[in-house]
């Protein structure tokens, strides 16, 4: 074990601060990672505010993780010491199941295992993410970084990244497709340049006007304004997609209303109770709503592959770890394009 | 036009009562068919009420039609004189869009013609349904009955039936599938009879105890009563498709949890607002909720060549049509098994 820097909260109302925290010594099978960037991800926030029930402290988030390969243990086959990688949402999983047989991890039957706020199944209690010097993790969880790409704008494809690439790749968005991204966030801003990389028509849609002339930098082709009543009623039945990652509560039956017959909308945002959906809405016109949950570890590597051709990354601002609670503030008021990604050199000060 | 008998409601607070209505003269491409036996589908009784806002009067209800050609128009081709044909949700549509070139007519973009309460493109007006003596209805409209069937207990496929076997046809059900129809009304009891056919494990999903033995006669393998938590957690996980034919608002989340990863709960009753969904019960197994409306006419001819096949009809209950006040209180208390029919021979006294 060695005793390293991190950043987290004690309690669900306390600010971060610099902490200490154990990490396991590198196994067989084990990548030791010096982590160089760390992304900020609303389920950061969610986790150390226990909104979703289940937090346990202290709580070190992060888990868009960039960082260099310091040690590799004897079995690791596909890394070495100087390589470049990175950890998403996940670093263990049963590895025998119907889902991780399908490279799909992030549904293992037994619960995948958090980067933070997982259980841990080497040092007992739980998890700790990135927002630290270092990290230790089974080879089979952590992915190659393209080199073309500049590495701390990385660091979101492996959260927001693949949490939007996962169902534009699953439900097979193709070329001429007529796509909507709704929503324009952290996932949003990925959710068009992939769409607008797979080739599609990409609309934004959006209750904000001043979002528009951002919408089409990133890749959109056409901004569309969910509460102009006339606007929306053009485009009824038009959408090949729907990909929706508003984060909170909202209607989805104005977005259905959207659909192409037989199509889908998948919802990546909302881990909440939505507003009351009408039947109607999906009846007519044998319509679908899905969700999707990051992507499997395969997935991810395939991803960032794609990145690397299409030279796709975050837009980011990065940040020193002593004003991680300012960005916090920032992200709850929408106030960052798009992700804060913290500088992990500023750990040592 | 010929003036003819039929029974109807000249208001929303009113009872039905004896009236007489016009009907157009048989034209090149037109069936006339004298109605032997019209379905009691509570699609009507919505429609009486004006429960969705649409409704003109009077209305004549009845889209569950069985009977006998009478006559057929000069450039008929597919019936003559004598023959036992139906006629169900639908009696046009503008025969040209992309829903109705891929035989999907209940989806014409231009609105397809309801058999009751849609634009009568030929008198003016409103259509009139099944409740009466007889209809003339275009032969794209109208369906061959297999003549080993019971015609009574035919009358509500045409409704009852389309609307269950489409999803279970459209989503590839197969032999083998876990299958769980939700509610044992009308509907339900008829997906229960079309999935046990299609060789699935039929488990019936209901709040109602007292139904098990009902359902196990319908069909199914197994009873699942979703008030028992226990047993529900069970069966979380565990369905390849879930048919929803609950009629009215209710909490959809805990079905959702019973669904397989990537599978499919389709609903086919509640035509209203739901409960809140929770964005979580998709997005933890990518899994789907989805819409369906009867059939297309093509499939519908389909569905009555596997009834033939199978030798599938619905439980009915056969009635006067001078009963028909008394039936639909039934109906609403879900006192029926599981579908009143009309005699329309009752119609003459």
């Amino acid at each position: 074990m060695s005793t390293i820097k991190a950043y987290g909260a004690d309690t669900k109302d306390s600010d971060l601060k610099s902490m200490t925290i154990e990490r396991r010594e590198t196994k067989k099978n084990d990548v030791k990672i010096k982590i160089t960037y760390c992304g900020v991800c609303h389920s950061d926030i969610h986790t150390v505010q226990n909104d979703w029930g289940n937090s346990k402290y202290p709580v070190v988030p992060g888990h868009e993780i960039i960082g260099r390969v310091e040690e590799v243990g004897s079995d690791v086959k596909n890394f070495k010491e100087g390589d470049l990688v990175g950890v998403g949402c996940m670093v263990d999983s049963c590895q025998d199941c119907s889902a991780c047989n399908d490279d799909l991890e992030q549904f293992c039957e037994e619960g995948m295992v958090g980067t933070y706020n997982g259980k841990d199944k080497h040092l007992g209690g739980h998890t700790y993410g990135g927002y630290s010097e270092m990290i230790v993790v089974d080879e089979k969880f952590v992915l190659s970084i393209p080199d073309n790409l500049d590495e701390k704008a990385v660091a979101p494809l492996l959260c927001a990244g693949i949490t939007t690439y996962s169902p534009l790749n699953h439900w097979k968005v193709k070329k001429g497709d007529k796509v909507g991204v709704i929503g324009l966030g952290g996932l949003g801003h990925m959710g068009i340049k992939f769409a607008h990389a797979l080739g599609a028509k990409v609309v934004m849609i959006t209750t904000s006007p001043g979002k528009e002339k951002d919408a089409k930098r990133l890749g959109a082709d056409e901004v569309l304004i969910s509460k102009n009543d006339e606007d929306m009623k053009k485009h009824a039945n038009s959408f090949d997609f729907l990909l929706n990652t508003v984060p909170v509560k909202h209607d989805i039956n104005p977005y259905l209303q959207l659909l192409k017959r037989d199509s889908t909308m998948v919802m990546v945002g909302a881990i909440e109770p939505l507003e009351p959906m009408h039947g109607g809405s999906l009846v007519m016109g044998r319509k679908r709503v899905a969700g999707s949950l990051i992507g499997g570890i395969k997935e991810t590597q395939e991803m960032l592959d794609f990145c690397g051709k299409h030279n796709i990354t975050s837009d980011i601002e990065v940040i020193d770890i002593d004003t991680i609670n300012t960005a916090y503030d920032r992200v709850k008021n929408s106030d960052v394009k798009y992700r804060f990604v913290i500088d992990m050199e500023s750990l040592k000060n």
